[in-house]
């Protein structure tokens, strides 16, 4: 199972990634592999001495400039690699004379590559050369490159050039007008600036040579500044080339050819370089590290991800982002994705919040590019760009242009229609914030950014006056392979909801902190109360396709109609679904590139929000994953779908999507590493072993671990930072334990964890009723039965409303027609009729309409680690407490779509703690109606009664409201209650 | 007038333009001007020592490569230009030191440029740089660079690096994969080849210094091979560099790498090599100058335009052709389009046709692509690309990118539509033929390329059932701001309809004189008889919206009624109305960027076929001159109004606009020569100095000029090859000379034209009835009136057609009713069917239906300068004359829609006489009616009667028919008939 690759090219090692012979067809992938960097650039692979058809590449994060065409990209920096050593006469390649032995190893621990080669030159001299290079993780403006010659049969003259090639090419193209170079005493130096942006980059270098006496010359030949060494070199006595490199550019320094110059004038040597590099290391990985053990390959793996992901990350700059291939190739241009903040943001939120504060802070500075999308595509507020760079303005490509001269380019509708991303980053920002309690980044940027991109939602989404609903209409959801007549995207509209969800919040939390901010932000994007009540609006009647029968999310409108596929009929295959079917062909089907509503279902896993919900999850589980193009669809998959698998017990399955994701770039899974690395899936592997094998779920207590390790794995352990603190998690799988939900020992050795409310009664579950406990709704449906009452004549008054406590709306309805004679048709039409004046009224509730005492109820249960759940006649109850601002605070939610048999029938409350994962006798049911107490002792559960005794009376325990109610207080009483029936058996 | 830019950057001498000042601001269109070639390759005048911002730029022809989104683009090759100058280690630049001195000449005679600067470091030294180059044209591999250093004032060390830059791009991008490089005694190669095609390229250089000793170095830095020469240099004395390059490609030879290297080793010295290229050069010019006295800037001017065409025009290779640009710029990416057939083509035809017939090669073997294009798009045969590259597939891009990364792509639609491209090809074929006489080619190469093409206009045109006519809906005209809704456009289809007339007349031509050739293209092209019967049919039946009445042909269906525009509401401009009006503007408005019918007007000007005429001519260019945006719509106008201007005798407009397009490059008056060269403003250049100055008009006898130059020149003087003959022409303006139509004297020293015959007689024109005279389409005529008569049960007979000779079509109809009661209505419509049915009829006429002796007599005519007019009263008179092969022939035609009073009045032959610009009697009416004789006699004028006494006694002159009838003849018979008359007054 943990070996889906048989064989591999590679020797893993716990640190070391081993190359052990250069394949020349393998080229450019090894070049992605062996990528070096340290934040502020990457370097790929490339040799030193060159190879025919290599693609060396420098990228500095930020360092964009428009092409023609294809708006702007990350810039290929002059390169830094070129060391020609010339054997008398005959210059080092590896494509001609012959390579002897071969070894490069990429070391994750130091952040090192290397490479031993012993090769004989066409002329019969043989020769061992040992290269080794890095990019400074202690100075992110040097770098370091080493080589030591070692001649193994034969004294001669040996040149060494080492350059700087100011002719970088990104796939060609050449971004650099070349200003000026020189020397000094130090070395030489290149001024070069790109030709739109008008970045100014300077480098320098000097070379030093130990074990031999050399003569050394300076060669300026435009663009290309060399230094040359030549010395006569002795059997068996290496020589030593040490060539530092220093980089600047103007968006870091005034004068880049200063900074470059005394900065290389100031440089220690090689090795105190290397020391200072090394301990920056050790200091990331201290904090970022994930151990495996009883997997070596899984270890290094896992390992090369994290590294990839360390070495693309802005430490010292705001201002960028990381780019979806990172910093290692030309892989979508350089372009940021919600890649960054849904997939990678969390690695960083939870092992180095400062870059994860930097990575936010770039799609803050960048809102000025997002409202000029959103101005120029008519809407208001920010509209985040779905390929965005330095500016923040859309980049994506208009068209993808096939080979075919004749054939017509294809119309690339990310940009127009894939607008998900606004809300993806409200949802990175809302989760760092959380996991850090930075309430200052909230103020400054976060709350600014959240709610702009709220302001564009209140625009974009329409009013179906027929439906009575909003809707968002022709998107693209998380799932690309669906580009067109796309409406109510489940994803989408969800995420959209949610994001005004948490932008009321965050208003409102800021009107309370800091109401200076909360005005100015009032004036400057214009939040209206009027406007944010219509956000409220949008909340309570935004269109998402749900069967709550079957738990069963519809992808999109209409999605279900589509023709189906089984994808089971096209293996073997090597190729997406879209390129077999054709676009057209795969947007008719349902088969889906990613997961789409298990996306949205995974990122509402850490809220438990809707539609977070074991039994949806399975739902959907079992219809999309089989429609999911996993293996050749997006590389976004998969992680995401070993989490779940996961979350489903599936331990199989979740390892081999691990597997999937996590040999992406190493071993090119997909044939397409060459062009960078996957950020996303490395993100995605961090996710999968924290929350999917760890299985840690984010309390108010902070991380608990739920692990269900791959069987042969013996030990997971990392550490997570949050609100100040780390939390470490040393989980083991202990062998041969027969029962396998328990065989993970959670191991939480932190210190500044509360202590948990001891729990005496033995409760583990709260079941609410709605109307009349947390809310009064019950007014609401009193006013709905009235005037359908009045309409149709019957007699009805509040008194008569009492007895309709509790009670399904068929019963309900029933009771008020009496035996007067209505057909089926008419009784029906009378209930569609009730609803909608109910559910016309219900638009206004708001966080207010909770009754008293309520939500402080509902925060120390849970504080106290109690589950809890709603238990309403109501098929309206999800919106109504989605609107309450409760949607939170809840594990799960039964209601009148859950079950048949209204209350006094056992059914809802029995539903709503298997959901919860309870016995009854676990469970404690608050009710506020004589039906639903009598639903409650028929359930075999502990009652809580709310009002008159008349009607409650035989609740265990009765209780005016929930106001100034403690749960130490009820803990008593239920005790007292809970003896008392034992005894009374 | 002849000044239009009041202060030129630039010295005019005859062959020399000279550069007194370096303006940076003026960088790239300096480049652009000073572009040295020879027809292989060209050269931008880039500086040596480089310049910030720079664009060095080699083009070698026929080296494309793809490039991502725009196809495939000529390729920059390496530079060897690259020669920096070290003066006691400053680096000599022009951006920094100070220049005390600069000159830069470009010699156009010998095709060198030359530059001589000198310049004080910033150490303080000075120094004389005097820099010469030559693209050698004997040997077009061959490339030369000098360089004569003298210090002024000082004593020191010189460093000379002399290097081939193997990082070009085209606009940032590097085509070029490094292959290798070495060294070797005569100096260093580089190896390179392009990344998507393939194509190897090698050049080599070696260096010499004189006047100092100095040493040597080869610097190997990867792709920028380098040649060091260091010296001590003595004040005063000069040191001269003399670098010697070598190029080949892989289109050339096998292994351009061994071909670089052992052309260098076998190359004489600088000087010899000199003297070569300006022997070659001195070959050139001896065929294709133009001399012009009196005005030293148009002489410097016409020569730059044509030298640029010299330097641009492939002399051993048919693979290629001229890019709009030439190649001395990225402009249109190296593109090919009709500015190669129709404006530059012409020069070669007529100054060297070897280098005419490679052009013409380049589309035969380009016709894969074309044929590939038509399949494409649905058609049959070959269908040119609008842009071409090497294969002939349509290169044109798809999308135009504004600079608004929000505003939406503009798609080109000149791909789909512009696709008048085909027949332009076939123009540029037939007047090749024309001139050269030249068979073989006709058969080998014409024949194919004019037949395919053909195929495709009967698989584009379509069939309106309704309006009884084949279209051709939905193009682009030659006028580029009318793109959409663009239907039976003028141009298109006429050029269409001329197209498959030659392509008729070519096939007949093949199959009588090489039947196994035609025999070979029917079957491979599938020319069945039926298919070319189609030809025929849509050659009659093709519309063209012409109103014979005011001589207007409406550019496209419905033109005039979209909104008219006056463009001097929108002076004072700098920007093109479409830059003003939008694309959407301008297509709504009868504003035109360029001619268009007038366009089509010229083009049928030297055959004189429809719609040449100086009546439509007159009409047209009153209607469209005005609404043609010739300042700043497209550069190919000017010159094509400048010949119309000139043929109807406006000198001054003539002149404005030559001026406008012989300085479009030199002075960049449309700011965008940075580009590369207007060639086909060039081209045009040529035509408005040999058709519209000179008045040259291509007759049987070969070419005769009917000068029009502007008053301040007093001589021009040019040459041309037609038929294996040379035509040379010395046309002088005799200043002071009052009669402005006569001041032009035609000093005809061709020794090969014949001797003119004297025309005794003072008559100076012909004019001939058509029926009965030329053909004998009065036997067409009495059938369909016989059928009509047959079905309306009317009297008739052959006896009754005689009366009906010479008679209008309603005064015939009249005659054969007689008195019968018929209605208007009833009589239009039998007019209507006799007319289909004689329509129906004439379809078949072909040259073999000219009666005996008139061809010679029209040729006998012509060669003594007679004017000859048809004056026939039937409305298909023309295309009569056209089936019958002798519309070349006519001057002008009157005819059935010419004037309102039908023969016997006088109206018909006068209309005729005045459109030929002679008194009546200075004109000869022949004729075969009474009432042609009577009507002749009402005009006073000289009159030949054909037939029998009895009918035709009247006249002058009585002859049986026109066999056996000479010029001479007839002379003696008029004299006599003229004194008799006079005798009689």
């Amino acid at each position: 199972m943990a070996n889906p690759v048989p064989t591999s090219p590679f020797i893993y090692k716990d640190w070391l990634l081993i190359e052990p012979d250069f394949d020349p067809n393998q080229l450019h992938h090894r070049e992605t592999v062996f990528t070096i960097g340290n934040g502020y650039l990457g370097t790929r692979g490339t040799f030193e001495e060159g190879y025919p058809r290599a693609s060396p590449s420098t990228l500095i994060n930020g360092v964009y400039d428009s092409v023609p065409v294809m708006y702007t990209e990350l810039v290929n920096c002059p390169d830094w690699l070129p060391l020609v050593v010339i054997i008398n006469g005959d210059r080092f390649r590896m494509d001609q004379g012959e390579v002897l032995s071969y070894e490069r190893r990429l070391d994750l621990r130091r952040g090192l590559l290397s490479r031993l080669v012993r090769w004989r030159s066409p002329g019969g001299k043989t020769v061992e050369l040992n290269f080794e290079r890095f990019a400074s993780l202690a100075d992110q403006h040097v770098l370091a490159l080493r080589c030591q010659i070692t001649p193994i049969d034969f004294d001669g003259f040996i040149e060494v050039q080492a350059s700087i090639n100011g002719y970088p090419e990104n796939q060609g193209f050449n971004h650099w007008e070349w200003l000026n170079q020189g020397k000094t005493e130090h070395g030489v130096w290149l001024q070069v600036r790109t030709r739109s942006s008008r970045i100014e980059l300077s480098m320098a270098s000097g070379i030093t040579l130990s074990g031999v006496e050399a003569s050394q010359q300076v060669s300026s030949v435009p663009g290309y500044p060399t230094l040359t060494a030549t010395f006569m070199a002795t059997m068996g006595q290496t020589v030593t080339i040490e060539n530092l490199l220093t980089v600047f550019t103007s968006r870091e320094v005034e004068s880049p050819v200063t900074a470059a110059q005394e900065k290389l004038a100031s440089l220690p040597d090689y090795s105190m370089l290397l020391s200072a590099h090394e301990q920056a290391w050790n200091q990331n990985w201290e904090a970022s590290d994930i151990v495996i053990e009883g997997d070596v390959r899984a270890q290094l793996a896992v390992r090369y991800n994290l590294f990839q992901l360390l070495i693309a990350a802005p430490r010292h700059d705001d201002r960028v982002s990381i780019p979806a291939k990172t910093l290692a190739g030309f892989g979508y241009r350089g372009h940021v994705f919600w890649d960054t903040e849904i997939f990678i943001l969390p690695f960083f939120t939870y092992t180095q919040p400062a870059i994860a504060r930097n990575l936010l802070n770039y799609r803050y500075h960048t809102l000025p590019g997002a409202r000029r999308k959103a101005a120029y595509y008519g809407y208001k507020g920010a509209m985040f760009a779905w390929e965005s760079a330095d500016t923040g303005d859309e980049v994506t490509p208009r068209w993808a242009s096939p080979n075919d001269p004749y054939a017509e380019d294809i119309r690339i509708w990310c940009r127009d229609r894939e607008i998900h991303i606004s809300a993806d980053i409200a949802y990175g920002a809302w989760y760092y914030w959380k996991a850090t309690g930075d309430d200052e980044w909230m103020r400054d940027c976060g709350a600014e950014l959240i709610l702009d991109t709220a302001v564009f939602w209140r625009s974009r989404v329409e009013w179906n006056t027929k439906q009575e609903r909003y809707e968002i209409r022709e998107v693209i959801g998380a799932d690309e392979y669906h580009e067109h007549d796309v409406h109510n995207s489940a994803f989408t509209n969800r995420m959209a909801q949610w994001h005004l969800e948490k932008a009321m919040f965050v208003f409102d939390w800021l009107f309370d902190h800091y109401p200076d901010k909360a005005i100015e932000l009032q004036k400057t994007l214009q939040l209206t109360s009027e406007r944010r009540s219509r956000w409220q609006d949008i909340i309570n009647n935004l269109f998402i396709s749900y069967d709550s029968t079957t738990g069963l999310i519809e992808e999109f409108e209409n999605f279900f109609k589509i023709e189906d596929i089984n994808l089971a009929d096209y293996e073997p295959r090597t190729k997406s679904m879209q390129t077999i079917l054709g676009i057209d062909g795969a947007n008719k089907r349902q088969v889906l590139k990613q997961p789409d509503v298990l996306m949205l279902i995974y990122l509402m896993r850490q809220s438990q929000e809707f539609p977070y919900d074991p039994k949806i999850l399975k739902a959907n589980w079992d219809y999309y994953a089989p429609r999911t193009d996993i293996t050749y669809g997006s590389s976004l998959g998969p992680a995401i779908h070993a989490i779940l698998a996961s979350d489903l017990g599936d331990v199989q399955e979740a390892s081999d999507r691990f597997w999937q994701a996590v040999l992406v770039d190493i071993e090119d899974t997909r044939s397409n590493a060459a062009e960078g690395i996957h950020g996303a899936s490395a993100g995605g592997i961090w996710q999968v072993l924290v929350w999917g094998f760890g299985g840690v779920q984010l309390t108010e207590n902070g991380p608990i671990a739920h692990p269900h390790l791959p069987p042969n794995w013996t030990r997971l352990k990392f550490k997570l930072h949050w609100r100040d603190q780390w939390h470490e998690f040393d989980l083991k799988n202990e062998a041969n334990n027969a029962n396998s939900e328990t065989n993970a020992m959670t191991d939480l050795t932190d210190s500044a964890s509360l202590p948990a409310i001891q729990n005496s009664s033995g409760v583990q579950g709260f079941i609410f009723d709605l109307d009349g406990v947390l809310t009064d709704t019950a007014e609401f449906h009193y006013r709905a039965w009235q005037r359908l009452a009045d309409e149709e004549n019957l007699p009805f008054d509040r008194q008569a409303n009492e007895a309709l406590r509790g009670v399904s709306r068929r019963e309900s309805l029933l009771k008020i027609v009496g035996d007067r004679p209505y057909s089926e048709a008419q009784l029906q039409a009378m209930m569609d009729r009730k609803n909608h004046y109910y559910v016309e009224s219900i638009q206004d509730i708001a966080p207010t309409d909770l009754l008293p005492g309520a939500r402080e109820l509902l925060n120390e249960l849970r504080q106290a680690g109690i589950k809890i759940a709603l238990g309403s006649a109501s098929k309206n109850a999800r919106p109504v407490i989605e609107k309450l601002g409760i949607a939170d605070l809840m594990d799960t939610i039964a209601d009148g779509h859950s079950v048949e048999r209204p209350k006094p029938a056992p059914d809802l409350f029995l539903f709503a703690a298997n959901q919860l994962g309870l016995q009854p006798d676990q469970c404690v049911v608050v009710e506020d109606a004589a039906a639903g107490i009598e639903a409650a002792i028929a359930a075999k559960m502990l009652t809580i009664g709310l009002g008159p005794v008349k009607r409650v009376g035989a609740a265990d325990v009765v209780l005016p409201d929930l106001e100034g109610v403690h749960w130490a207080d009820l803990q008593a009483k239920l005790n007292a209650a809970k003896r008392q029936p034992v005894s009374q058996v």
